[in-house]
């Protein structure tokens, strides 16, 4: 096998669409050497095996919500009421494994618009009900989970899908809160325009959801996160209907009052939809791939070209692997994995970080030479280039890792990820401090396993860490988690990161957020609440810090 | 004269520095003859000749702040008094006019901290006083004018000034919020950075109250607005202090409380410093001037501009006048006026729009490669050249209105400038309907006279409209005032634009916000007000909309 043939066998880049989270036995058997893991086969209870309670509502409850939505649009089998039953956080998942039915919602509500939604609440109320605003269900943070002891509904949005309006002058595009963000991208290719937002869930997620936990994709170098495509959304509260952003892209008329609906983790509104900014699809991408001598010449050299470089050099896509996650991608990637290392080896560099970098522009000339202005900075930091193909492969394979995580927890597999951001100058302390964390904590409980760790959302003023850690399953793989996750956030808490770059709060970081925003902020936060959702119906237990 | 010598002539470019504020005679005459001015000639009251109350307070509420703040820092003379007495809005310059003394603050206190400001409210809450946080005092739309019936403090921040931090790792630099935007880039400089922040009251502004008022200078185009650039800020409100953003430049943490105290007016909270993102100094600008067929031309070739052109060709500066504005600045400008608009003329351009763009770059082939991509969608839109010292010229004198502004008061000329913001496919309404909305006030108060705009800040999805009319001053200036001001302020809400681009809210504009933000938004307000000051010490009068 050549240097060039090596592209798509690494980490990312496993196996074809098709065959999303299935484990190639090699690298099942590499990665059971490495974390001393024993045979295991535990995958979600199936459905039928399930014995759901019955809907702890009144008939009159149920009437009253069926004449509002119509009886098509209350669901209450046990299939939806389990799709339902929370989203892919890690205590999710072991939920879906355990067979728990506790979290099911008693209700699943498909509104068709924002004044159902005002019913809908309006009822709830009423009913002493909680609601759960529901999107793609992708929440890695227990957004979804419900926490209180009301009976509880999840509101799906599904119907509120579609593109509303293409502003072809503006570059905006509005979009029904429910649409699913692989439909979203599809309508605005079809008509010339990318949204360019592109997470891990990608596949499932919804607009909504996005902007409700202030999401960033991939290509956040290039179009931004999600908070900054944003310009405009409408929400549904408790107290009335809120609409803000519409009439201009910037303006001085006080506090931005958007940035509280973006970010609002269904605690205080239920966003209907959202309009955002647009750009004409590229037709063309640049692939590169590189290896720096250490993840800190790697990091160096993604500051600088974001400092210095306009959009003329700036990727769209930037990402780079520490020295543990270049080591690991190698190791699981067969005998491509084998041929780079040796090659990088040969080069000497044994700590070798991998750098992921793609740009998107309107023809391959444009793109070639956008890359070639960064060709100076990333040399000066003494970058190596590899076969393009090692970038095409991460992105063929760039959405996978959620299904993989699914599989390597029925094999025994303690698997999570977390991520924080900081300022450029305090990166490496958090980066030492947070992966030291989650060693100790993992060998604590002897489960010694991997910490690795990639950046990839980089700013002019700072970037994210994005650590994924890999063990042998404890015989409490719960307490397993409350311990890793406990000794991450405090790290992070205390070497001042931000306790989410973009996975959002949920119920899993809220404990930490009051640290982040002090006690004064945290008394912001329960006053938008009580003013806006006065009976607490919206997602109890999720973002708001609770009084101490 | 030939067409190069007319660059320095023109509107913007009137006299030195040392003679800002001056109008020349013979434009003064041209002006006289348009608008059918009589003499005039009412400068301000002079100090000697007002006589102040004394102020409102007890011997025991006078000791008790006097022994906060030591006695050097609380200031009862006449002239810290009417210094003091609100802003730079068009009534507050009247009422220097008349003499008026009522708006004068009873003590101005000069506290050194946040520690001390913390007791100044806590202090004025126990006291029945309230309290103006004040910067540069260049509010335009009655931000720093006392409404309430209440005594009151000004709370001058200019001893919390200075550059606290510069993270040349990060780009970050922070400032006390009393530092004068004019010391804020000095300090910079000397160090080889720069904030990029140019409004027209740089001369006196204050990094907070860029802050406070969501300013947007005239390089907005390349280096954003102060909302942009703010990271962090830190603040002192009645309920305690609050530090936002300093983790991370993004964050999923929730709603970005940080865009509360951006853009509070001081209603809310005082910051008392800020983390700004900073850039390498530029070392060389390139100028240029086109004129285009039409106000539509120009304006569309911004916009393409913006949302084809990364930051490669995006101007730093842009600015459009229109049809109108282009003609005064031609008719004010003297013999160089005439040059070029017999020039223009020549081109079939009678409604010619004139545009200046200026690229700041680190070296001249740098900023002229980056003027070249430009060139051809400035072509696309029928754009003729002109001599680049007509856009040195704008930026020589580009300080210069706001006392220019002044003279014209003092010579019975009824000027005021507003400004309001829109996406582009809502731009020509917008425009249409506000001109008009003026036209049509003036002439019904019999003061035709001039209205002028200009397109000065450009967004991927809008752009901000400034305007300028002048007329005869009518009997009753404040009356006259205060009917275009409605009807324009009816027009932009009418029209969808924002009631204020980067002026802020103020007093001035207060009634207007609720259309813009809904009776939810206007809860949302007032439900943090009420949270962070329940005794509504801060600023009251400016920002919340009052209960209807």
């Amino acid at each position: 096998m050549t240097l060039e043939e090596v592209g798509r066998s690494v980490w990312w880049g496993w196996g074809d669409p098709a065959r999303a989270g299935s484990v190639p036995a090699t690298a099942l058997r590499r990665l059971r050497d490495e974390l001393s893991l024993s045979e295991v086969h535990r995958p979600p209870v199936a459905l039928a095996d399930l014995s759901l309670p019955a809907p702890r509502w009144t008939p009159a409850t149920r009437d009253a919500v069926t004449a509002l939505l119509g009886a098509d649009h209350v669901l209450t089998d046990p299939r939806a009421r389990m799709e339902h039953a929370g989203g892919k956080s890690y205590l999710d998942l072991l939920r879906a494994r355990t067979g728990e039915t506790a979290y099911a919602p008693d209700a699943v509500l498909l509104p068709a618009d924002g004044e159902q939604i005002a019913g809908v609440l309006a009822l709830a109320a009423e009913h002493g009900f909680t609601v759960i605003p529901y999107g793609g269900g992708t929440s890695v943070v227990g957004g979804l989970t419900a926490s209180d002891p009301r009976p509880h509904l999840s509101l799906d949005l599904r119907r509120l899908a579609g593109l509303v309006a293409l502003d072809e002058v503006s570059g905006t595009a509005t979009f029904g809160a429910g649409t699913r963000a692989i439909d979203a991208e599809r309508a605005l290719r079809e008509r010339g325009w990318t949204l360019g937002h592109y997470p891990q869930s990608y596949q499932q997620a919804s607009i909504g959801g996005f902007v409700a936990t202030r999401s960033a994709g991939q290509s956040s170098s290039g179009y931004g996160r999600i908070d900054d495509m944003v310009l405009a959304a409408r929400a549904v509260t408790p107290a009335g209907e809120v609409a803000f952003g519409e009439r201009s892209p910037a303006t001085a008329a006080g506090p931005r009052l958007l940035d509280l609906v973006v970010g609002n983790e269904g605690a205080c509104a239920v966003i209907t939809q959202a309009t955002l900014r647009v750009h004409r699809a590229p037709s063309a991408t640049r692939h590169a791939a590189y290896a720096f001598p250490s993840f800190e010449a790697a990091a160096a050299a993604l500051r600088e070209m974001v400092q210095t470089l306009g959009h003329d050099g700036q990727p769209d896509v930037t990402r780079v692997s520490d020295a543990d996650e270049t080591r690991v991608s190698l190791m699981l990637a067969g005998r491509a994995g084998r041929v780079l290392g040796s090659y990088l080896r040969g080069r000497r560099m044994p700590d070798a970080s991998l750098m992921i970098l793609l740009w998107h522009d309107s023809s391959d000339a444009a793109a070639a030479a956008r890359a070639k202005r960064a060709t100076p900075i990333l040399r000066a930091h003494g970058a190596v280039a590899l076969p393009a193909r090692i970038a095409r492969g991460w992105e063929h394979g760039r959405f996978r890792a959620p299904y993989l995580r699914d599989e390597l927890m029925t094999r025994g597999v303690f698997v999570e990820t977390l991520e924080t951001a900081t300022t450029w100058s305090n990166l490496p302390r958090l980066y030492a401090v947070v992966r030291q964390a989650i060693s100790t904590a993992l060998a604590s409980l002897d489960t010694s396993g991997i910490v690795q760790c990639h950046i990839s959302h980089v700013y002019h003023s700072g970037a994210s860490l994005y650590f994924t850690y890999l063990a042998r399953e404890a015989d409490d793989p719960a307490e397993q988690w409350r311990a890793v996750k406990a000794a991450a956030s405090s790290a992070i808490v205390a070497a001042e990161g931000t306790i989410t770059h973009h996975h959002a709060v949920g119920r899993d970081h809220r404990d930490y957020l009051e640290e982040e925003i002090g006690e004064v902020g945290a008394r912001i936060l329960r006053a938008v609440k009580a003013e806006l959702d006065p009976h607490d119906v919206l997602n109890p237990g999720v973002l708001i810090p609770p009084v101490s």
